[in-house]
């Protein structure tokens, strides 16, 4: 890394020797996770080249933007609205959650019987390693699960926190109560950047975030296609990166990426043989460097065709509707996009089945592996009734891990009998 | 018991030789507990009666209500605003949470990482051993966790199940959401009973309730005393019982009580000689028979003297305001009252913290120990913010535990060195 880097990381009050380290850990895991690939798309060296500088020159491109008078607003949820963020003129970037970093030391500041994700965000802030939070001006919170509800508390006291309430139903009263919390979100966010979101601003910022679901949406679509043009671990990098990159450089890639994937799939060319086990992903979200699974299921035999989760197609499946020409026009269509969010921390939440099964049709999946992360309670009791509701449409397993490397074997050995069982 | 409680268990469809089985372990169970207990209370045989007959006599007496066209609505919450169940005529009683029965059962239904409360009601519904909840001709669950929340949605395919939307926070929209939601029940309850809630008929059921709350009122405030007029265990069970008996008569019955206790407090009396140790309980509710931590923790030199607990003071200490005229105005007060709950599931919420600091001033607690179900995310957070807010005013320990009896000599252990700290 640059010495331009180290001082940025300095400046940002980051652990410079557990960084290094960090680093170091991140870099061989992706080298051996993701550049082992075969038949990789070209389209990937982009991606490749945006995680080897993902503490890095996007890390820098945040300062620029912030000594150009620019916010940062970081978040770990997909209820943030990414809209309302950039027709105020600020950044929104999703902040560290997917490594086992201090995690000791979060657990001080929250149960030990806490989801990996949350513990690693603590850990990560704790142990200074994130220079996406440091970057913050706000840290958007949501109440979507008790864990993370209540772990905002603490977590206040570490950073420039703000939570949204996200209802518990998708009743009219509980829209109102979205759409007032859309509302107090948008005077929080003029209020730190000074800017006033005007209809032109608003619309020009719904395009933006609409234009990226629709890339990934093309995405998606082309993962129908047997042989798989694309392997599940890049598809999951490229969602991922979705949550950090710049919006209008990554859906120009995007879109790049995709023709070539249609030139493959005319080709009939793809990352594994005609035929190689086809399984979907469905649950909770995989932050980076949470590739563990993914890169378990891919090297049994297996290959992903889809990620039912909030790093994937929760987060881009439902667009804005874009024909609003006021700003509470658009707003209600902004509610009315999120209130679509098929979240586990709904009751009932029924869509997310049929939208499992509806996926799993289009995507020819053979298989769907439910994955929860422990303690995660929403995705674990959700994982109970998918398993019921498939049954009989699409073989269904559950699989409940978190962020170490323990149990790989013991997973790998569950996997291949369910490759096997599908095959 | 008689032959005809076992002919109304059977037509009950309770499965009998399981509920021989539970009935004659919580006989033993609270023979050991409460029968040994020296200087007890006159006005506790009332108690030992009503317990003796909790699946007997009272529910003889919910089936003649329902012969008489009365309804019975069935709850596992606080939340559940009791004073519209009376106005419509119908009898709302607390539902089986506190027993391991079942638990096997539950475990496919619920994920195993379910805490004992949760667990324990599917259980009793799949093991068919609650006549309450096959008494119940509505229950009535909330959003008030993720466990819950969650748990309704496989339990509803078993109860004629209807939720209630507890906000999460207790800004100005969340409150008008559980206002249209207090207002969505009463429909639903007046709907179930055809009768029409008039203001004389909901005037009548805020008296109720809160006569109920100001007797039990009185019995927390005269808990102040030194020596301890009652053991805890013997206030844990008036507050469990509050939510099974009939209303006036069980008021009534408690301010008898209380009267014997005041002239306990004139006479210097107690249940436990001056400067035993007094612990107060924080945190989740224990249901009937969790009593195992009261015991331990009275067997272990200690006397409680204060429940903060939905099953203690946080469903007694806020009365509904009486002065509202109209259906309108009592159902407002009904809806501030029950926004006042400092439960866990609402961010932030700190005024538990200064209930519970502001209780152990008033009961001169010598300590404090922080109750948790496992698993229980809202209580196990809010245990950790806790400590650190009772620091340098009352010591304070943090137990985490379930329904087995494995871990009582290792709880045995942490509290008896607890008390020796406080003492």
């Amino acid at each position: 890394m640059s010495d331009a880097h180290r001082e940025m990381w300095e400046r940002l009050n980051l652990d410079l020797t557990a960084h290094d380290g960090l680093l170091e850990v991140l870099g061989k895991f992706y080298g051996d996770i993701y550049m082992s690939q075969d038949n990789r798309l070209k389209g990937m060296e982009y991606m490749d080249f945006v995680l080897s500088e993902v503490h890095g020159l996007r890390i820098k491109e945040l300062q620029e933007a912030k000594a150009q008078g620019r916010k940062v607003v970081g978040t770990f949820c997909v209820f943030v609205p990414e809209e309302l963020t950039l027709a105020a003129d600020a950044v929104q970037v999703g902040l560290c959650a997917g490594a086992e970093a201090g995690s000791d030391l979060a657990e001080e500041l929250v149960p030990r019987n806490t989801c990996a994700l949350i513990k690693s965000f603590i850990g990560f802030k704790l142990a200074r390693l994130c220079p996406y939070l440091e970057s913050s001006d706000l840290v958007v919170g949501e109440t979507t699960c008790d864990g993370k509800k209540k772990a905002y508390e603490a977590f206040a006291d570490h950073a420039p926190l703000y939570v949204m309430e996200v209802p518990q139903t998708k009743s009219v009263s509980a829209r109102e109560l979205w759409r007032d919390e859309v509302l107090r979100y948008m005077a929080q966010v003029e209020k730190l950047t000074g800017v006033t979101i005007t209809a032109e601003r608003l619309r020009t910022a719904i395009k933006t975030v609409n234009d990226r679901r629709r890339a990934l949406q093309r995405l998606t679509a082309l993962r129908s296609a047997d042989p798989a043009p694309i392997s599940g671990r890049d598809a999951l990098l490229i969602n991922q990166i979705s949550f950090y990159d710049d919006p209008h450089r990554f859906t120009y890639k995007i879109n790049e990426l995709c023709d070539e994937l249609e030139l493959r799939v005319q080709a009939g060319q793809g990352v594994a043989p005609v035929g190689t086990p086809r399984l979907m992903l469905s649950g909770c979200p995989m932050a980076v460097p949470n590739w563990k699974l993914p890169y378990v299921i891919e090297s049994s035999g297996a290959v992903i065709v889809g990620e039912e989760s909030c790093i994937g197609t929760r987060n881009t499946r439902d667009l804005v509707d874009e024909s609003g020409e006021t700003v509470a026009e658009m707003v209600d269509a902004l509610v009315d996009r999120y209130m679509k969010i098929d979240c586990a921390c709904f009751t009932p939440n029924t869509d997310r089945q049929d939208n499992v099964a509806s996926m799993a049709q289009t995507l020819k999946a053979d298989g769907v592996i439910n994955y929860s992360l422990m303690f995660c309670q929403p995705y674990a009791h959700e994982a109970m009734k998918l398993e019921h509701f498939l049954e009989g449409t699409v073989p269904t397993m559950s699989l409940e891990t978190d962020y170490s490397m323990e149990d790989v074997e013991q997973l790998k050995t569950r996997i291949e009998a369910f490759v096997e069982m599908v095959s």
